[in-house]
């Protein structure tokens, strides 16, 4: 059931000046005009944040974490006002809210706070009085009135969370790519902007690499079904919608192809055959904040195992004095690492029911002479380890053996 | 009772860089390591409010106030948080809190609000707990949760209205001037720092044109009896303490003296002598926003006024304009225009118990050939208005003999 409420979010890049501004205000006002209650939710103003962080760590360069919060949120809040006046401009009724004043509730993580719940009642106050309601995003208050920052992602959560809590129609995140695509249209020129793609195929290709939206707002997007569309703010051009499901499913298989020229591969061999291993090495690791990717182990008949695993390329130096100095007390013999890999997924929801897809992506990266090194494999994504020179070439090759530039004709919608 | 609060008061000058708020921190830690329980009131950094203000105006010419509040808040907001981070480099426990969530209440008058009362809990709290509490000022919240600021004098206000709230013993307002002078120093070479004077002789020498304070924090002071001390935020010299009265105040006649060169004088001549008239004139310039100083009226025998007062010189062309108008309707017979005028002043409580204080002004002035054009006298001030030209002399000497320079060896304290 439809309530005829929008939620239209924009980021720092679509607020960067004046001018900036009043054409957000013009997209914002072409809405309202079609009768639809709006609600806005947008970023601090392009550079504001990173001079705010200059100017603290030029005062304390260990700031606590609460007046980091007082002193950020102010950036969005310059960001409300200011919409508000275009949008006056313009002769829209609009207010600004902050967090605080929505009532956006958070834990008392500062810099990092968690949502946990949204009060709806002033929002729907003004909605019904005719007006434009300007939330700030990125922040919120604790049960003590302090105010707190979401931390990454943090805008894109706000309005997600917003529309889940007002069960909007839709979610609009206006940002500077016009949609999300089969693959990088920079390396893949007849890589297209899919028309829709489900919650997971974009958590999968968020995690692999896209740099669309931070995988945050679209877990809370999936958790309450809040149908959301990724377009640009400055284009009068569709984007993409993301959604649970989508009719014509069934005849879609891979959605995206998704690449990683960042990695390092480790490979320890010669591991004692017995549990905790694993989880000895991994824990190591985090303890250092060294996130690991993907893992793929091996066992042998002779009682002995090798382990393979990749982290983030500018991990790697930490990674490699924690291991070198920690191997004979894992048991492991030999450690290599190697810097000249790279990561190819393909991403598709499709795949849960279609035999032979994996067969297809071995058999296109074998005819193109292309090695692999790994395999991982999800539901809904599979993902090889190759030389990292390759990479863009197989990414072309997997782009065209799946078809993805005919993908919005196939199917869907 | 001594209750061993102090609230202390520091203007945008004052958090001019990062470098002079580390010396606002530091003068706090010197006050907080003595025992005091320290309330700080802080205004925007240097240029920040007006580089809003030209945000605002490049966007919508005429700005809600209710989102030119939401804006300009933001530049006290940034200033609490980096001054909680100084203070914490100092290793003071210290909080900043916004207005909003220190309970500043006030009407509905955005841009220019009244305080209707404070909560005092939440400051409390914090004060017992051995922090330095920092409010951001100039702001404060309607019944509604919209953010309201206090217009002109908005952080001094803050303060006195905080240590109304608290009963501090003492307000601190750090200012780039060391105290309040008997005359203006840069004119009067030798005018000296006064080490004490009364709400009402600061606010007769506010008025007058000395810019050391807005007059609505000094009434505030007054209202609720706020002792508190105009002193330097850069240098460690005593500034001057305001109260309601001193002792030996008998010993004293004239505290200071005022000028003024910005005014223009406007001279009605022959308007009828019935009632209505004056008001009729005053209302024209009130409903132009066009202020008037000084009103001078003398009436004749033969049933005609003439009738003389002054505005500031920056409105005379605008004054011209409407009089020039409406001077048959007012029943005016002839208008003159004079802009070589100024007004120089004395001001002190003990005019009110010593006579002959009128006599001496008026000699001074005629034994230095300086004639008198108009006179106003209040119960503690004599106000002539003269020649311009002639207005800093007319101050050397009533400064020499008032014997001002020796003021704070006669008595006071």
């Amino acid at each position: 059931m439809s309530n005829n409420i929008i939620v239209q979010k924009f980021g720092g890049s679509s607020m960067g000046d004046e001018e900036k501004i009043k054409n957000v205000a013009r997209r914002i006002s072409s809405t309202y005009k079609q009768g639809k209650k709006v609600v806005v939710v947008v970023s601090a103003m392009g550079k504001t944040t990173d001079n705010l962080v200059k100017l603290a760590y030029n005062i304390n360069p260990t700031p606590s974490k609460r007046e980091m919060d007082m002193l950020l949120s102010t950036g969005e809040q310059i960001s409300i006002s200011l919409l508000a006046m275009a949008l006056h401009k313009l002769n829209i009724d609009a207010i600004s809210l902050t967090g605080l004043q929505v009532g956006i509730n958070t834990d008392s993580a500062h810099t990092k706070a968690k949502i946990l719940d949204i009060k709806t009642n002033i929002l729907r106050k003004y909605l019904n009085k005719g007006k434009v309601v300007i939330v700030a995003g990125f922040q919120g208050v604790d049960k003590n009135m302090n105010i707190t920052t979401l931390g990454r992602g943090g805008s894109d959560t706000t309005a997600m969370a917003l529309a889940a809590a007002l069960k909007a129609d839709l979610c609009e995140i206006y940002t500077d790519v016009d949609g999300v695509y089969t693959s990088d249209p920079r390396v893949i020129t007849d890589a297209v902007k899919l028309d829709y793609i489900t919650y997971d195929e974009m958590l999968e290709m968020a995690s692999l690499g896209a740099k669309v939206m931070h995988s945050r707002a679209v877990e809370i997007a999936k958790r309450f079904n809040v149908k959301f569309e990724v377009k640009s703010s400055f284009k009068k051009t569709k984007g993409t919608i993301v959604y649970k499901e989508f009719k014509n499913m069934e005849n879609l298989v891979v959605t995206g192809v998704t690449t990683n020229k960042n990695e390092a591969k480790i490979t320890i061999t010669d591991l004692p055959d017995k549990p905790g291993i694993a989880a000895k090495i991994f824990k190591l690791l985090s303890d250092n904040n060294i996130n690991v990717n993907m893992i793929v182990q091996s066992s042998s008949p002779n009682k002995t195992n090798d382990i393979s695993f990749t982290i983030d390329a500018s991990d790697l130096t930490d990674a490699k004095k924690i291991i070198d100095k920690n191997l004979k007390s894992i048991g492991g013999k030999n450690v290599y690492y190697d810097k000249n890999i790279g990561t190819v997924s393909i991403v598709g929801i499709g795949m849960r029911s279609h035999p032979g897809i994996a067969k297809t992506m071995f058999e296109t990266l074998s005819k193109n002479k292309i090695n692999i090194q790994m395999i991982s494999t999800s539901e809904i994504k599979i993902s090889c380890v190759i030389e990292r020179t390759k990479v863009d070439t197989a990414a072309k090759k997997l782009h065209k053996a799946f078809q993805l530039h005919n993908i919005n004709k196939k199917t869907r919608g």
